[in-house]
């Protein structure tokens, strides 16, 4: 891999710095506040016994996401979602997003009919507040489960959770392949891709854009390579702020 | 590739039958009712002159469309959403994708300050309905645009098309790779993955989802060979109904 | 009665082309794409068992409608009322006469706690929607009865239909009563009326409104004639259409 | 016309006791309280100078009207629309008839680019709401368009309003037609007719509804000659009200 | 206190002429059209049986308020809530408060499971509204419960009202405190301050705002001093009109 | 003032560990992490040109504020506001109060036609949230004014800022006044009253609510004597936080 300088001085498959404050919230069951670099993401994740209606009596358990942000986490003001009285297309849409890729790594039969919800809300945005959001609702989610676990809401003996999971983006960029896109990166990007990886290293979600030029499959093999090599490092940094 | 009986009869590499009525509609500047199998998607284009504030004066034109599903096109009735008050997620999601991907094949340059809408009513749904409103939308674009081109609204010589573009749905049902799902083979699919192709065969999209086990990197090479395969049928549909 | 030439060659007392596909949608209980000329609305009707919680344990069955205009049905493009989170005063009014004409030919009792939800969505516009709407929505309702029979979900020997009916549009245009105005006729009415009219003659509906100058009693006496005159022929459509 | 006893001993084609409270707000241009037995609703007349943007620059005025109910002006509270968030469909219905209704005895061009909203809210309900609305909301009119004839913001010598308009019910109980039902005969009625007829005695508008028989010609006749004797009365209580 | 001439000759520490229809309405269990000089606020009282879900069960009732403003009750027509779609921060604010206000003097034990909802509908507004509409509700609040003791729907012997309630603005002009600001008054106060007081003279609320400079602790003083004598008046003036 | 132990072991005239957080943000023109106790209020000021349509051309500048909380900030999950399509009465009423309690120390002359929106978002609650709020927004606004005179964007030599302002929660519970109620006092307390205090140590906001019993004046006086000790402190850690 070509080692062009990028803004912050990384290579081109280096990711930023990667902190996760692991219970920053007195309340949630389960809670990280995550940074990838500048981008700073609060996950909670809230435990309640039940389901969803139209999942009653079937002896299986739900885990949802909901992602906002904070009007001034950009760097223009944005309108608050609230006050405009809708949610937009790109905040439902990485809110569905989260949701999939924590489920694939959950066997909702093992969680009992309960109900966990992640909230990712993103406090300082600086690109890739998605994949930090997935990455930090894994840590928060893993201690709601052990939480459940140990005031035996949850019967089963064996976990849940079946895999870990995390997320990263990566981009191309006057026709270089970078991992880990801060936010100056992300609006040069030809193509735009963000990747899910389960622990095991196999994928939960591949979304690859094109903003510009079209990518071919050579490209969109060294995208990945790229991201799968990402997630192993944030995994490791997953591991160990679980103390595991 | 091994060749499982489909419920329809179809090998793995094989489309529904397609069609495309062009010119379905008397009203739109440019319009075509698209059939993937039973599924059947109105698209119509329509053109005005000026664009969105946000564009006032950059000498650019825009391009964007609306996705929607009739109330009954689905096995059972859903709520309107106008009645509900508010669009979902996975509408939302999917209009974005369709006007991303339009606007992969448009030199807004050279469109001028003019906007297009891409309208793409469900009006029956059976699997593939983003893949068919995609496919169908690039038709009524291309008609739109040649009647601005006659009215003279656009001025620039080229065409402001710089390639055609088609979309395919590809899965994995019980490990084997399938192209261009139906409804009954999408929720059975381990794997689902929306890939929007060029007519050069480049990406601009590529949406792989896990539903149910993650996919490895030997899966997702096999999805892309059947997406691109389909994708070359369908670029030779859409030309033969656009009569080139 | 006079015999002005109309723009597309009708006399004052003629419908345009009326065409109706019965059984158009394959997802439906019941259905039909009904055309009065270029006017398009399908028209879909739901079956479910069970009824909206005010009518619990009475013993009566629900007939309600919905209608809506697609974004591009008409000659420019209005915005989607999805989008714009409501719906406006024209569509509620217009849905409220589609079920209430409906009403007046089912006996609710017969009907059973069984409701149905009839859809009339505008594919393509050219004056006369709503009339259409409910001239199509009687062939869908009728199908959809003859459905919950054949599937004995109506338990009642005799069909809970208790007469057919259709509605067609009437105005005077320079002094000059007119039946089924087209849009172009429509805009330049100085009276325009819907009667809606059962199979046995009677009237559901009667919706006359001075859009220029007020109108006396000998010109509504006109308008009513000319009205009954075209609903005994739509009903004579109607019953080829189901084959009667 | 026979002659049995209603509810409150009136004779079948008797109205209501009607007053008008000329003047009962003092902070619109022209307004009125007007009754319709113990039905009540307060019409105001706000005049501004312009009009909407869709009408600027044609010379032409706007005349509009906004109808609701108070919570409580019925016999059990209803939610307020504002509460839920949106109009319902027939507050929207009767809010659209009223400003026909108004607009039919206006001449917009001599109004100027001049703009009047007429705001009925019924105060306390009994059966004939909408028909108290028009009637009262024409002397709200007709003083705020002396107010601005004073002030000269209508500069024509001639008044902008061609005629007067007042508005009755009339249905059909028991196969008998009478005038201006009351609540508890509203909701007997077999068939409900709205009629808004000028001063001149012409038809602006005509509604008729068969709530339970279709209702047959000879039925429509009875109706309309009461409702034209009905307003004839009205129309005389709204010059007194004048002081004409 | 110093005596400035006010625009309508009242001294500083004079009520407006405060007057009391009781039972206006003849739908209601309970009504008042209270007047505070040219402001004039419908309250009605709407007793159901029952309570909201979250009461369920506990053997206490529930009051609660909403408040509204007509469009044109100002000098100038505001649009209304319901088709701007969303209740304003100003009326959600009154509401509560004149919720609060009423529960301060029930006992929601003795009230049983029942609820009441006042309606306070401003008719015309010359400053003080929230305040007239507190005043007047207790009148409606105390009938309605009068009404319920009536029918035995409250069964306990004592009556659920602990105290009067009545509310009054008082605020500082020119350096003076006066008491029951009118509108003009109002938005030259530098300091405004409404406050609720029980008939037994202690304080529901106390709601003081510097609009312009900061007030002292004399200056609340002297404030507070007018409210409770403003308050004793519209207590004897309340217990006149409910005939105590 | 007598000294109860309170479950934190302060006395009752003490404030919970008050922190600052200067600058968290990076993207907003001043910004504050404030902490009252476990209550954690992130604050940004969002500084730009110009000023909303009503005020333009005035000459003035505006400030307003922007208050909520994030859905697991407290003990158990509030849905989003944002999801609920609605701004809920409790959110209006504290960005209203906070809006008013920042115009209070602030000269819109001298701030120019400006505009600074101030977000108050709850990370963590555990009582006097909106307190809190008032408390850090100051510090934000004040930064952000500095920002915007060491930018030229404020002309005038004077900065706008008139005075700090602070606010602190004061409460009746059992009896006893207390100050800066966290959440379990805040359940109990009889009297809740919230008060916002210039650094000068005059009042801008006095809110004080019965909640259960109302309160007399003597009670009144010793919760303001609490607060203005309490916004003494405060005004100092405010101070301190902004290097004064």
């Amino acid at each position: 891999m070509s080692d062009i300088a990028r803004a912050d001085g990384r290579t081109n498959d280096q990711l930023r710095p990667i902190t996760i404050e692991r219970g920053w919230s007195e309340q949630a069951e389960g809670s990280a506040l995550i940074s990838f670099g500048r981008t700073k993401v609060l996950c909670t994740a809230s435990f309640t016994n039940g389901v969803p209606r139209w999942l009653n009596g079937k002896g299986r358990g739900w885990v949802t996401a909901e992602y906002a942000m904070l009007p001034r986490s950009t760097n223009e003001r944005m309108d608050r979602e609230a006050v405009k009285g809708k949610i937009g297309g790109r905040t439902h849409e990485i809110s569905r997003l989260i949701g999939r890729s924590l489920r694939a790594v959950i066997d909702t039969k093992a969680l009992g009919e309960n109900t966990i919800v992640i909230d990712c809300d993103v406090l300082q945005a600086d690109g890739g507040t998605r994949t930090a959001a997935i990455t930090g609702a894994y840590v928060a989610l893993a201690d709601a489960i052990e939480w459940a676990r140990g005031k035996k809401f949850i019967s089963q003996k064996a976990s849940p959770l079946t895999d870990s999971v995390s997320a990263v983006s990566v981009g191309i960029i006057d026709g270089v392949p970078m991992l880990d896109l801060a936010y100056v990166e992300d609006v040069r990007a030809e193509t735009d891709m963000n990747v899910v990886v389960t622990g095991g290293g196999s994928f939960v979600e591949v979304q690859g854009t094109a903003e510009g030029a079209p990518f071919d499959r050579r490209e969109l093999d060294s995208l990945l390579d790229l991201a799968v090599g990402g997630a192993a490092s944030l995994k490791a940094i997953q591991f160990e702020a679980l103390g595991r």
